[in-house]
């Protein structure tokens, strides 16, 4: 009998892998047709630019952020990290953060150095912060060490997870006494925000961070991650950190567009609200058929473990995300929901698994 | 009386200052709106991008050539440039090129120079480059100095000018006896193909340079820049170049979708050449007015001179580009076509340029 | 009564914490007298820098090398590495080593990122290089992640650990089959190679890594380290790396002057062995009373693990580097020995802590 | 009969091409021997740094400075702006400046762009500042282009030029009324300092400056460059960036001492005195003779022009820089005096001269 190699990507007719391998939603793709024909300013300098940040800073509760757009989550970390940072500073980061393992070096690309916490959901707590920095000042040593300068965290995680206001709060307060930045990186950051048990908000965020972003891109845009700043310190000039970084993208307005489209009728927050609960009827399934997950994740990504030769069955059908090996017959995959997931995909997974975990299936497709 | 102050930019309703302030043909509107409920591969895996790319290939006549999407023109220059150098080698470019004057700094930023030659339309020559080539390499010191590595030019120019294939053969020529790169910046590379008098094809292009881009943004794309690697030292691990500088979309295929609007139907060709005709329209009206331009430019940008008073006037109504002061009494102004300008415009631009330049109007919009 | 709080830097009379606390050789200081009065050509373009070259290429029993001279260990470190690589490449390098630990991020203000494997006395083997180099290739994302691209590792290591010819070879083998390049990091290299055990030779080096350096400033030097590259693709427009790196030295014939000295009538060896059989004599010392050592090192660095009341007497006379805390009342510290230390204080150091350790002690230096 | 080809660099006997092509003054070789046999504290951190710093202090009539010790030009050059600016910032220097000509890319590599004024003696004014700085703001696009971040200048420029104190003062208020900070290279000093007519001390330069450095190497040191950091924002975690840039020496008390060694009994000033006045000897003698010079150079680097026959005669028996051709028949060269030139050298140099000019003369060194 032939062993199973690790199928990477699994490819097959539903994509389940991610949660931007479809289009906009349609309200985007609606406030982008019906405005095609409008002529207006270059760069970002146009009215619905600035009527998109208007609609962030009221979400926020506040008119004392600065609000820019970027086309993408890897260049607007680099750019805003880049941003804050002296050149001999670094960045706290858990050990599993995108800016850590996925980004090609981007980060090194810049200059900088990411100081690692070891972490498995992705989350750090302020203690991991403390101890950094405080082994840091008491190394004779250290000014041949990186000096840390900002803390880099994503809620929820690159693995689901998402942080309570108390876990939030704690890391700002000692950012603050510190005199490190907190940088949040929300690429996913409407998941979070509408998960079971979630007690943050974006007031919160403008509160407790120095900067985070609004993801758009895996939260139904065509495109598109809105940058908050909150510290007066990092507004300064940050026009030039974003044409200088290729980010400004020249029908700036677009980026605008696709915010007021998803924002609209809180079609941001109901769209993962939705695909949240799609996820835990997801999760419930999968557990209620005994399969273990890497983590419990109360957002729109799963991580469940399963067996090679079950993943291996689903994906005649199924696209996943393989994550890692557990152990000689187990594998770690990623299934995400998102705005346009249906119900009928996620029984009919959880049908498919079925059939897939009986020792008799041959084929699930037949 | 008051002096004239320089009114940059000069906004105004009908808007003619550059060629990317409207959204995107509606042929692309089509293929995205067609495609967007559709589950496909990220990153640019999808078969949307291949198709782009396939017909890339076929109007470069060769399949030897790779193809790589990007969403802006900094972007993609960094990138290649990046790419294609040894820390220690800059780059030959005119005076007045993108790279050097308008990109704050992103190639330094990448760590590499710009070598330039004095150029007032933006194009170089072969003896320019041989000349920059030989003064390195005779300097006993040239270790102190920043070597030569690639050539990167505009066609057209920043200034609308266009290379004839005898020159753009010659500069080729050039490189390959003296191991430089040749890369050529095609932001918009459809008015130059589609100009009056051009006689160089995409299988020239495909043939005598090292790597190029075709231009969406600036041709009716809703965003995207098409690379065209030509030289296969330049292909390896390119794609590890595009996610490190934060140009890898999620959303990829969007890219393919633009240029799969774009190159249907030859709408690329077809809008360049009407673009280019209502251009010659608005340089011949304002020549018969008597007056001058900064130079003969056969592509979609025109550079007018005109008095101040007279840019004061039209920019009641027009949103020009403010160029640059030529005398105590003229201004230079950039006015583009595009692919959505229509002749009612220009003639009507002509005919406020009438009252305009009579001394006696006070006002062109009453 | 007051706990003991760590002494770093434990600042007395007698330095034992490194091996550059002292000035040159005596034949590197007649060396520079001796030259002092003439004139020759600047930036190493002269002929003591071409004899040092030659010397250390006949000690390498080939002319195939490239010889070049550097001031000190970080700026050869990062000029090579950054030569070495692509953007977006990394150094697979021991989560212990200098370059990932003790140089301020001097590798990633330099772009490139290091790829650490876990190592407690700062070796890594064939199997680590190997497994991180497969664990890459068979990630499917492996786009978005930075490639290895080099080896880099220290001999003896920063913990005073050398490899043996086996270990060596087989680094190098991998190396060879992945496409990857081999640098080591000598900066103590004369203690490597004239360790008890040691298999290893100049002209081994020069076979087996890509580059190398054989340091200078640690070894009895007034400063400078010598870089033997061995591969041909490395070896190309080096001095335009130098120059650029800041690393060319006016003066230039310094470096080769100091090297000249060093390596007269087998100096370098000599100092090395002897510095070696003082370092022997101390840990054989200090084991005899009991201690234990962090790793059991055959160099002139020694990492005894002592009680902190025992390091705090010591340091009312000596000066150690603070390595780290093990457990509540005992920490490791570094002791070094140098081409300038003599048998008389390595023996009072040993009777010293023959005081210190007894209870009554409360002052040594009484 | 052979033209004459341009002999770069022209290698003889009697060195007068640049001034570190000997070892150092005496007394800093005394200062080096007689302290070789001591241990103290690495990196910077030892009693001779401090007591050369506080000299310097005394120096400049000021404690509020901060002294950092550095081997070479290259690399103090570029940590310090480096340290000074913002990612998107750029250094305003003259056209030839070292920084921009010859320091093969290291201020790019670093991520910046030098922004040229044009000048032919290397000096730039407050009025090229003023006007650089008023185009950026004033350009609608300059989020754009490159912000200017600091003036960099050289005193005595590459050229031997100086600045008065009264340009240097008018340069010194344009930069603080624009928010620009003021560096100077002084890797010659002395020679300014010393030279007929110069008006500028120490103390002025600590206070019209936010950095300068004092340079060594060309002044008689074995190497070294002591950089004064005199604004308080530039002071900061300062030991990092030096580190990070590779520029910390472990024997750092080397560049102390060098210092202690020219500063002693006013060698430094002294010596550049004899240099100087060598260099006017030098200066007559060719002017008389009927020579022009590519500038009036008060210090000791002079640039005569010169018949190409006349340098080629006198290249049998000395080596001068070659500058740059002037025309067909004349090209200019690089002559210097240093501390340890006397005058039988110059005298002999003019009585060459005197031999080569006559047309008769087929070889002077018979």
């Amino acid at each position: 009998m032939a062993t199973f190699t690790e199928p990477r990507p699994i490819k097959k007719l539903i994509h389940m892998e991610n949660d931007y391998s479809i289009g906009a939603h349609p309200n985007v793709m609606k406030w982008l047709s019906e405005t095609n024909d409008l002529r207006t300013t270059a760069y970002g300098g146009d009215r619905f630019c600035e009527m998109a940040a208007n609609k962030i800073k009221n979400l926020c509760h506040t008119r004392r952020v600065a609000v820019h757009f970027f086309t993408g989550g890897t260049i607007v970390n680099v750019t805003l990290l880049a941003s804050a940072l002296r050149p001999y500073q670094g960045i706290i980061a858990a050990s599993v953060a995108h800016i850590q393992t996925h980004e090609t070096g981007a980060i090194e690309a810049h200059g900088y150095k990411v100081l690692t916490v070891p972490s498995s959901d992705g989350k750090i707590s302020a203690e991991d912060v403390r101890r950094l920095f405080d082994a840091h000042y008491t190394d004779p040593d250290h000014e041949h060490t990186v000096q840390p300068g900002i803390v880099s965290l994503a809620n929820p995680t690159e693995y689901g997870a998402i942080y309570s206001l108390e876990e939030l709060t704690a890391i700002s307060d000692v950012c603050r006494k510190c005199g490190l930045y907190l940088y949040v990186d929300g690429a996913r950051l409407g998941y979070a925000l509408m998960a079971e048990g979630n007690d943050i908000t974006l007031a919160d965020m403008a509160s407790l961070c120095d900067a985070f972003t609004i993801g758009g891109t895996k939260q139904g845009a065509l495109f598109g991650e809105a940058l908050v700043i909150a510290n007066d310190k990092l507004k300064k000039d940050f026009r030039y950190m974003i044409k200088q970084n290729g980010a400004m993208l020249a029908k700036g307005r677009l980026l605008g567009l696709n915010f007021l489209g998803l924002l609209e009728d809180d079609i941001y927050f109901t769209t993962s609200q939705e695909a949240n609960r799609l996820a835990m009827r997801l999760k419930e399934g999968i557990a209620a058929r005994g399969y273990p997950f890497l983590l419990d994740s109360p957002t729109n990504q799963q991580f469940p473990i399963l067996p090679d030769r079950v993943i291996s069955l689903l994906s005649e059908k199924y696209v996943f995300s393989y994550i890692k090996r557990i152990d000689a017959a187990h594998s770690c995959i990623r299934i995400c929901t998102d705005w346009a997931t249906v119900e009928e995909t996620v029984d009919g997974l959880l049908t498919d698994l079925d059939k897939a975990g009986d020792p008799l299936t041959q084929r699930i497709s037949s």
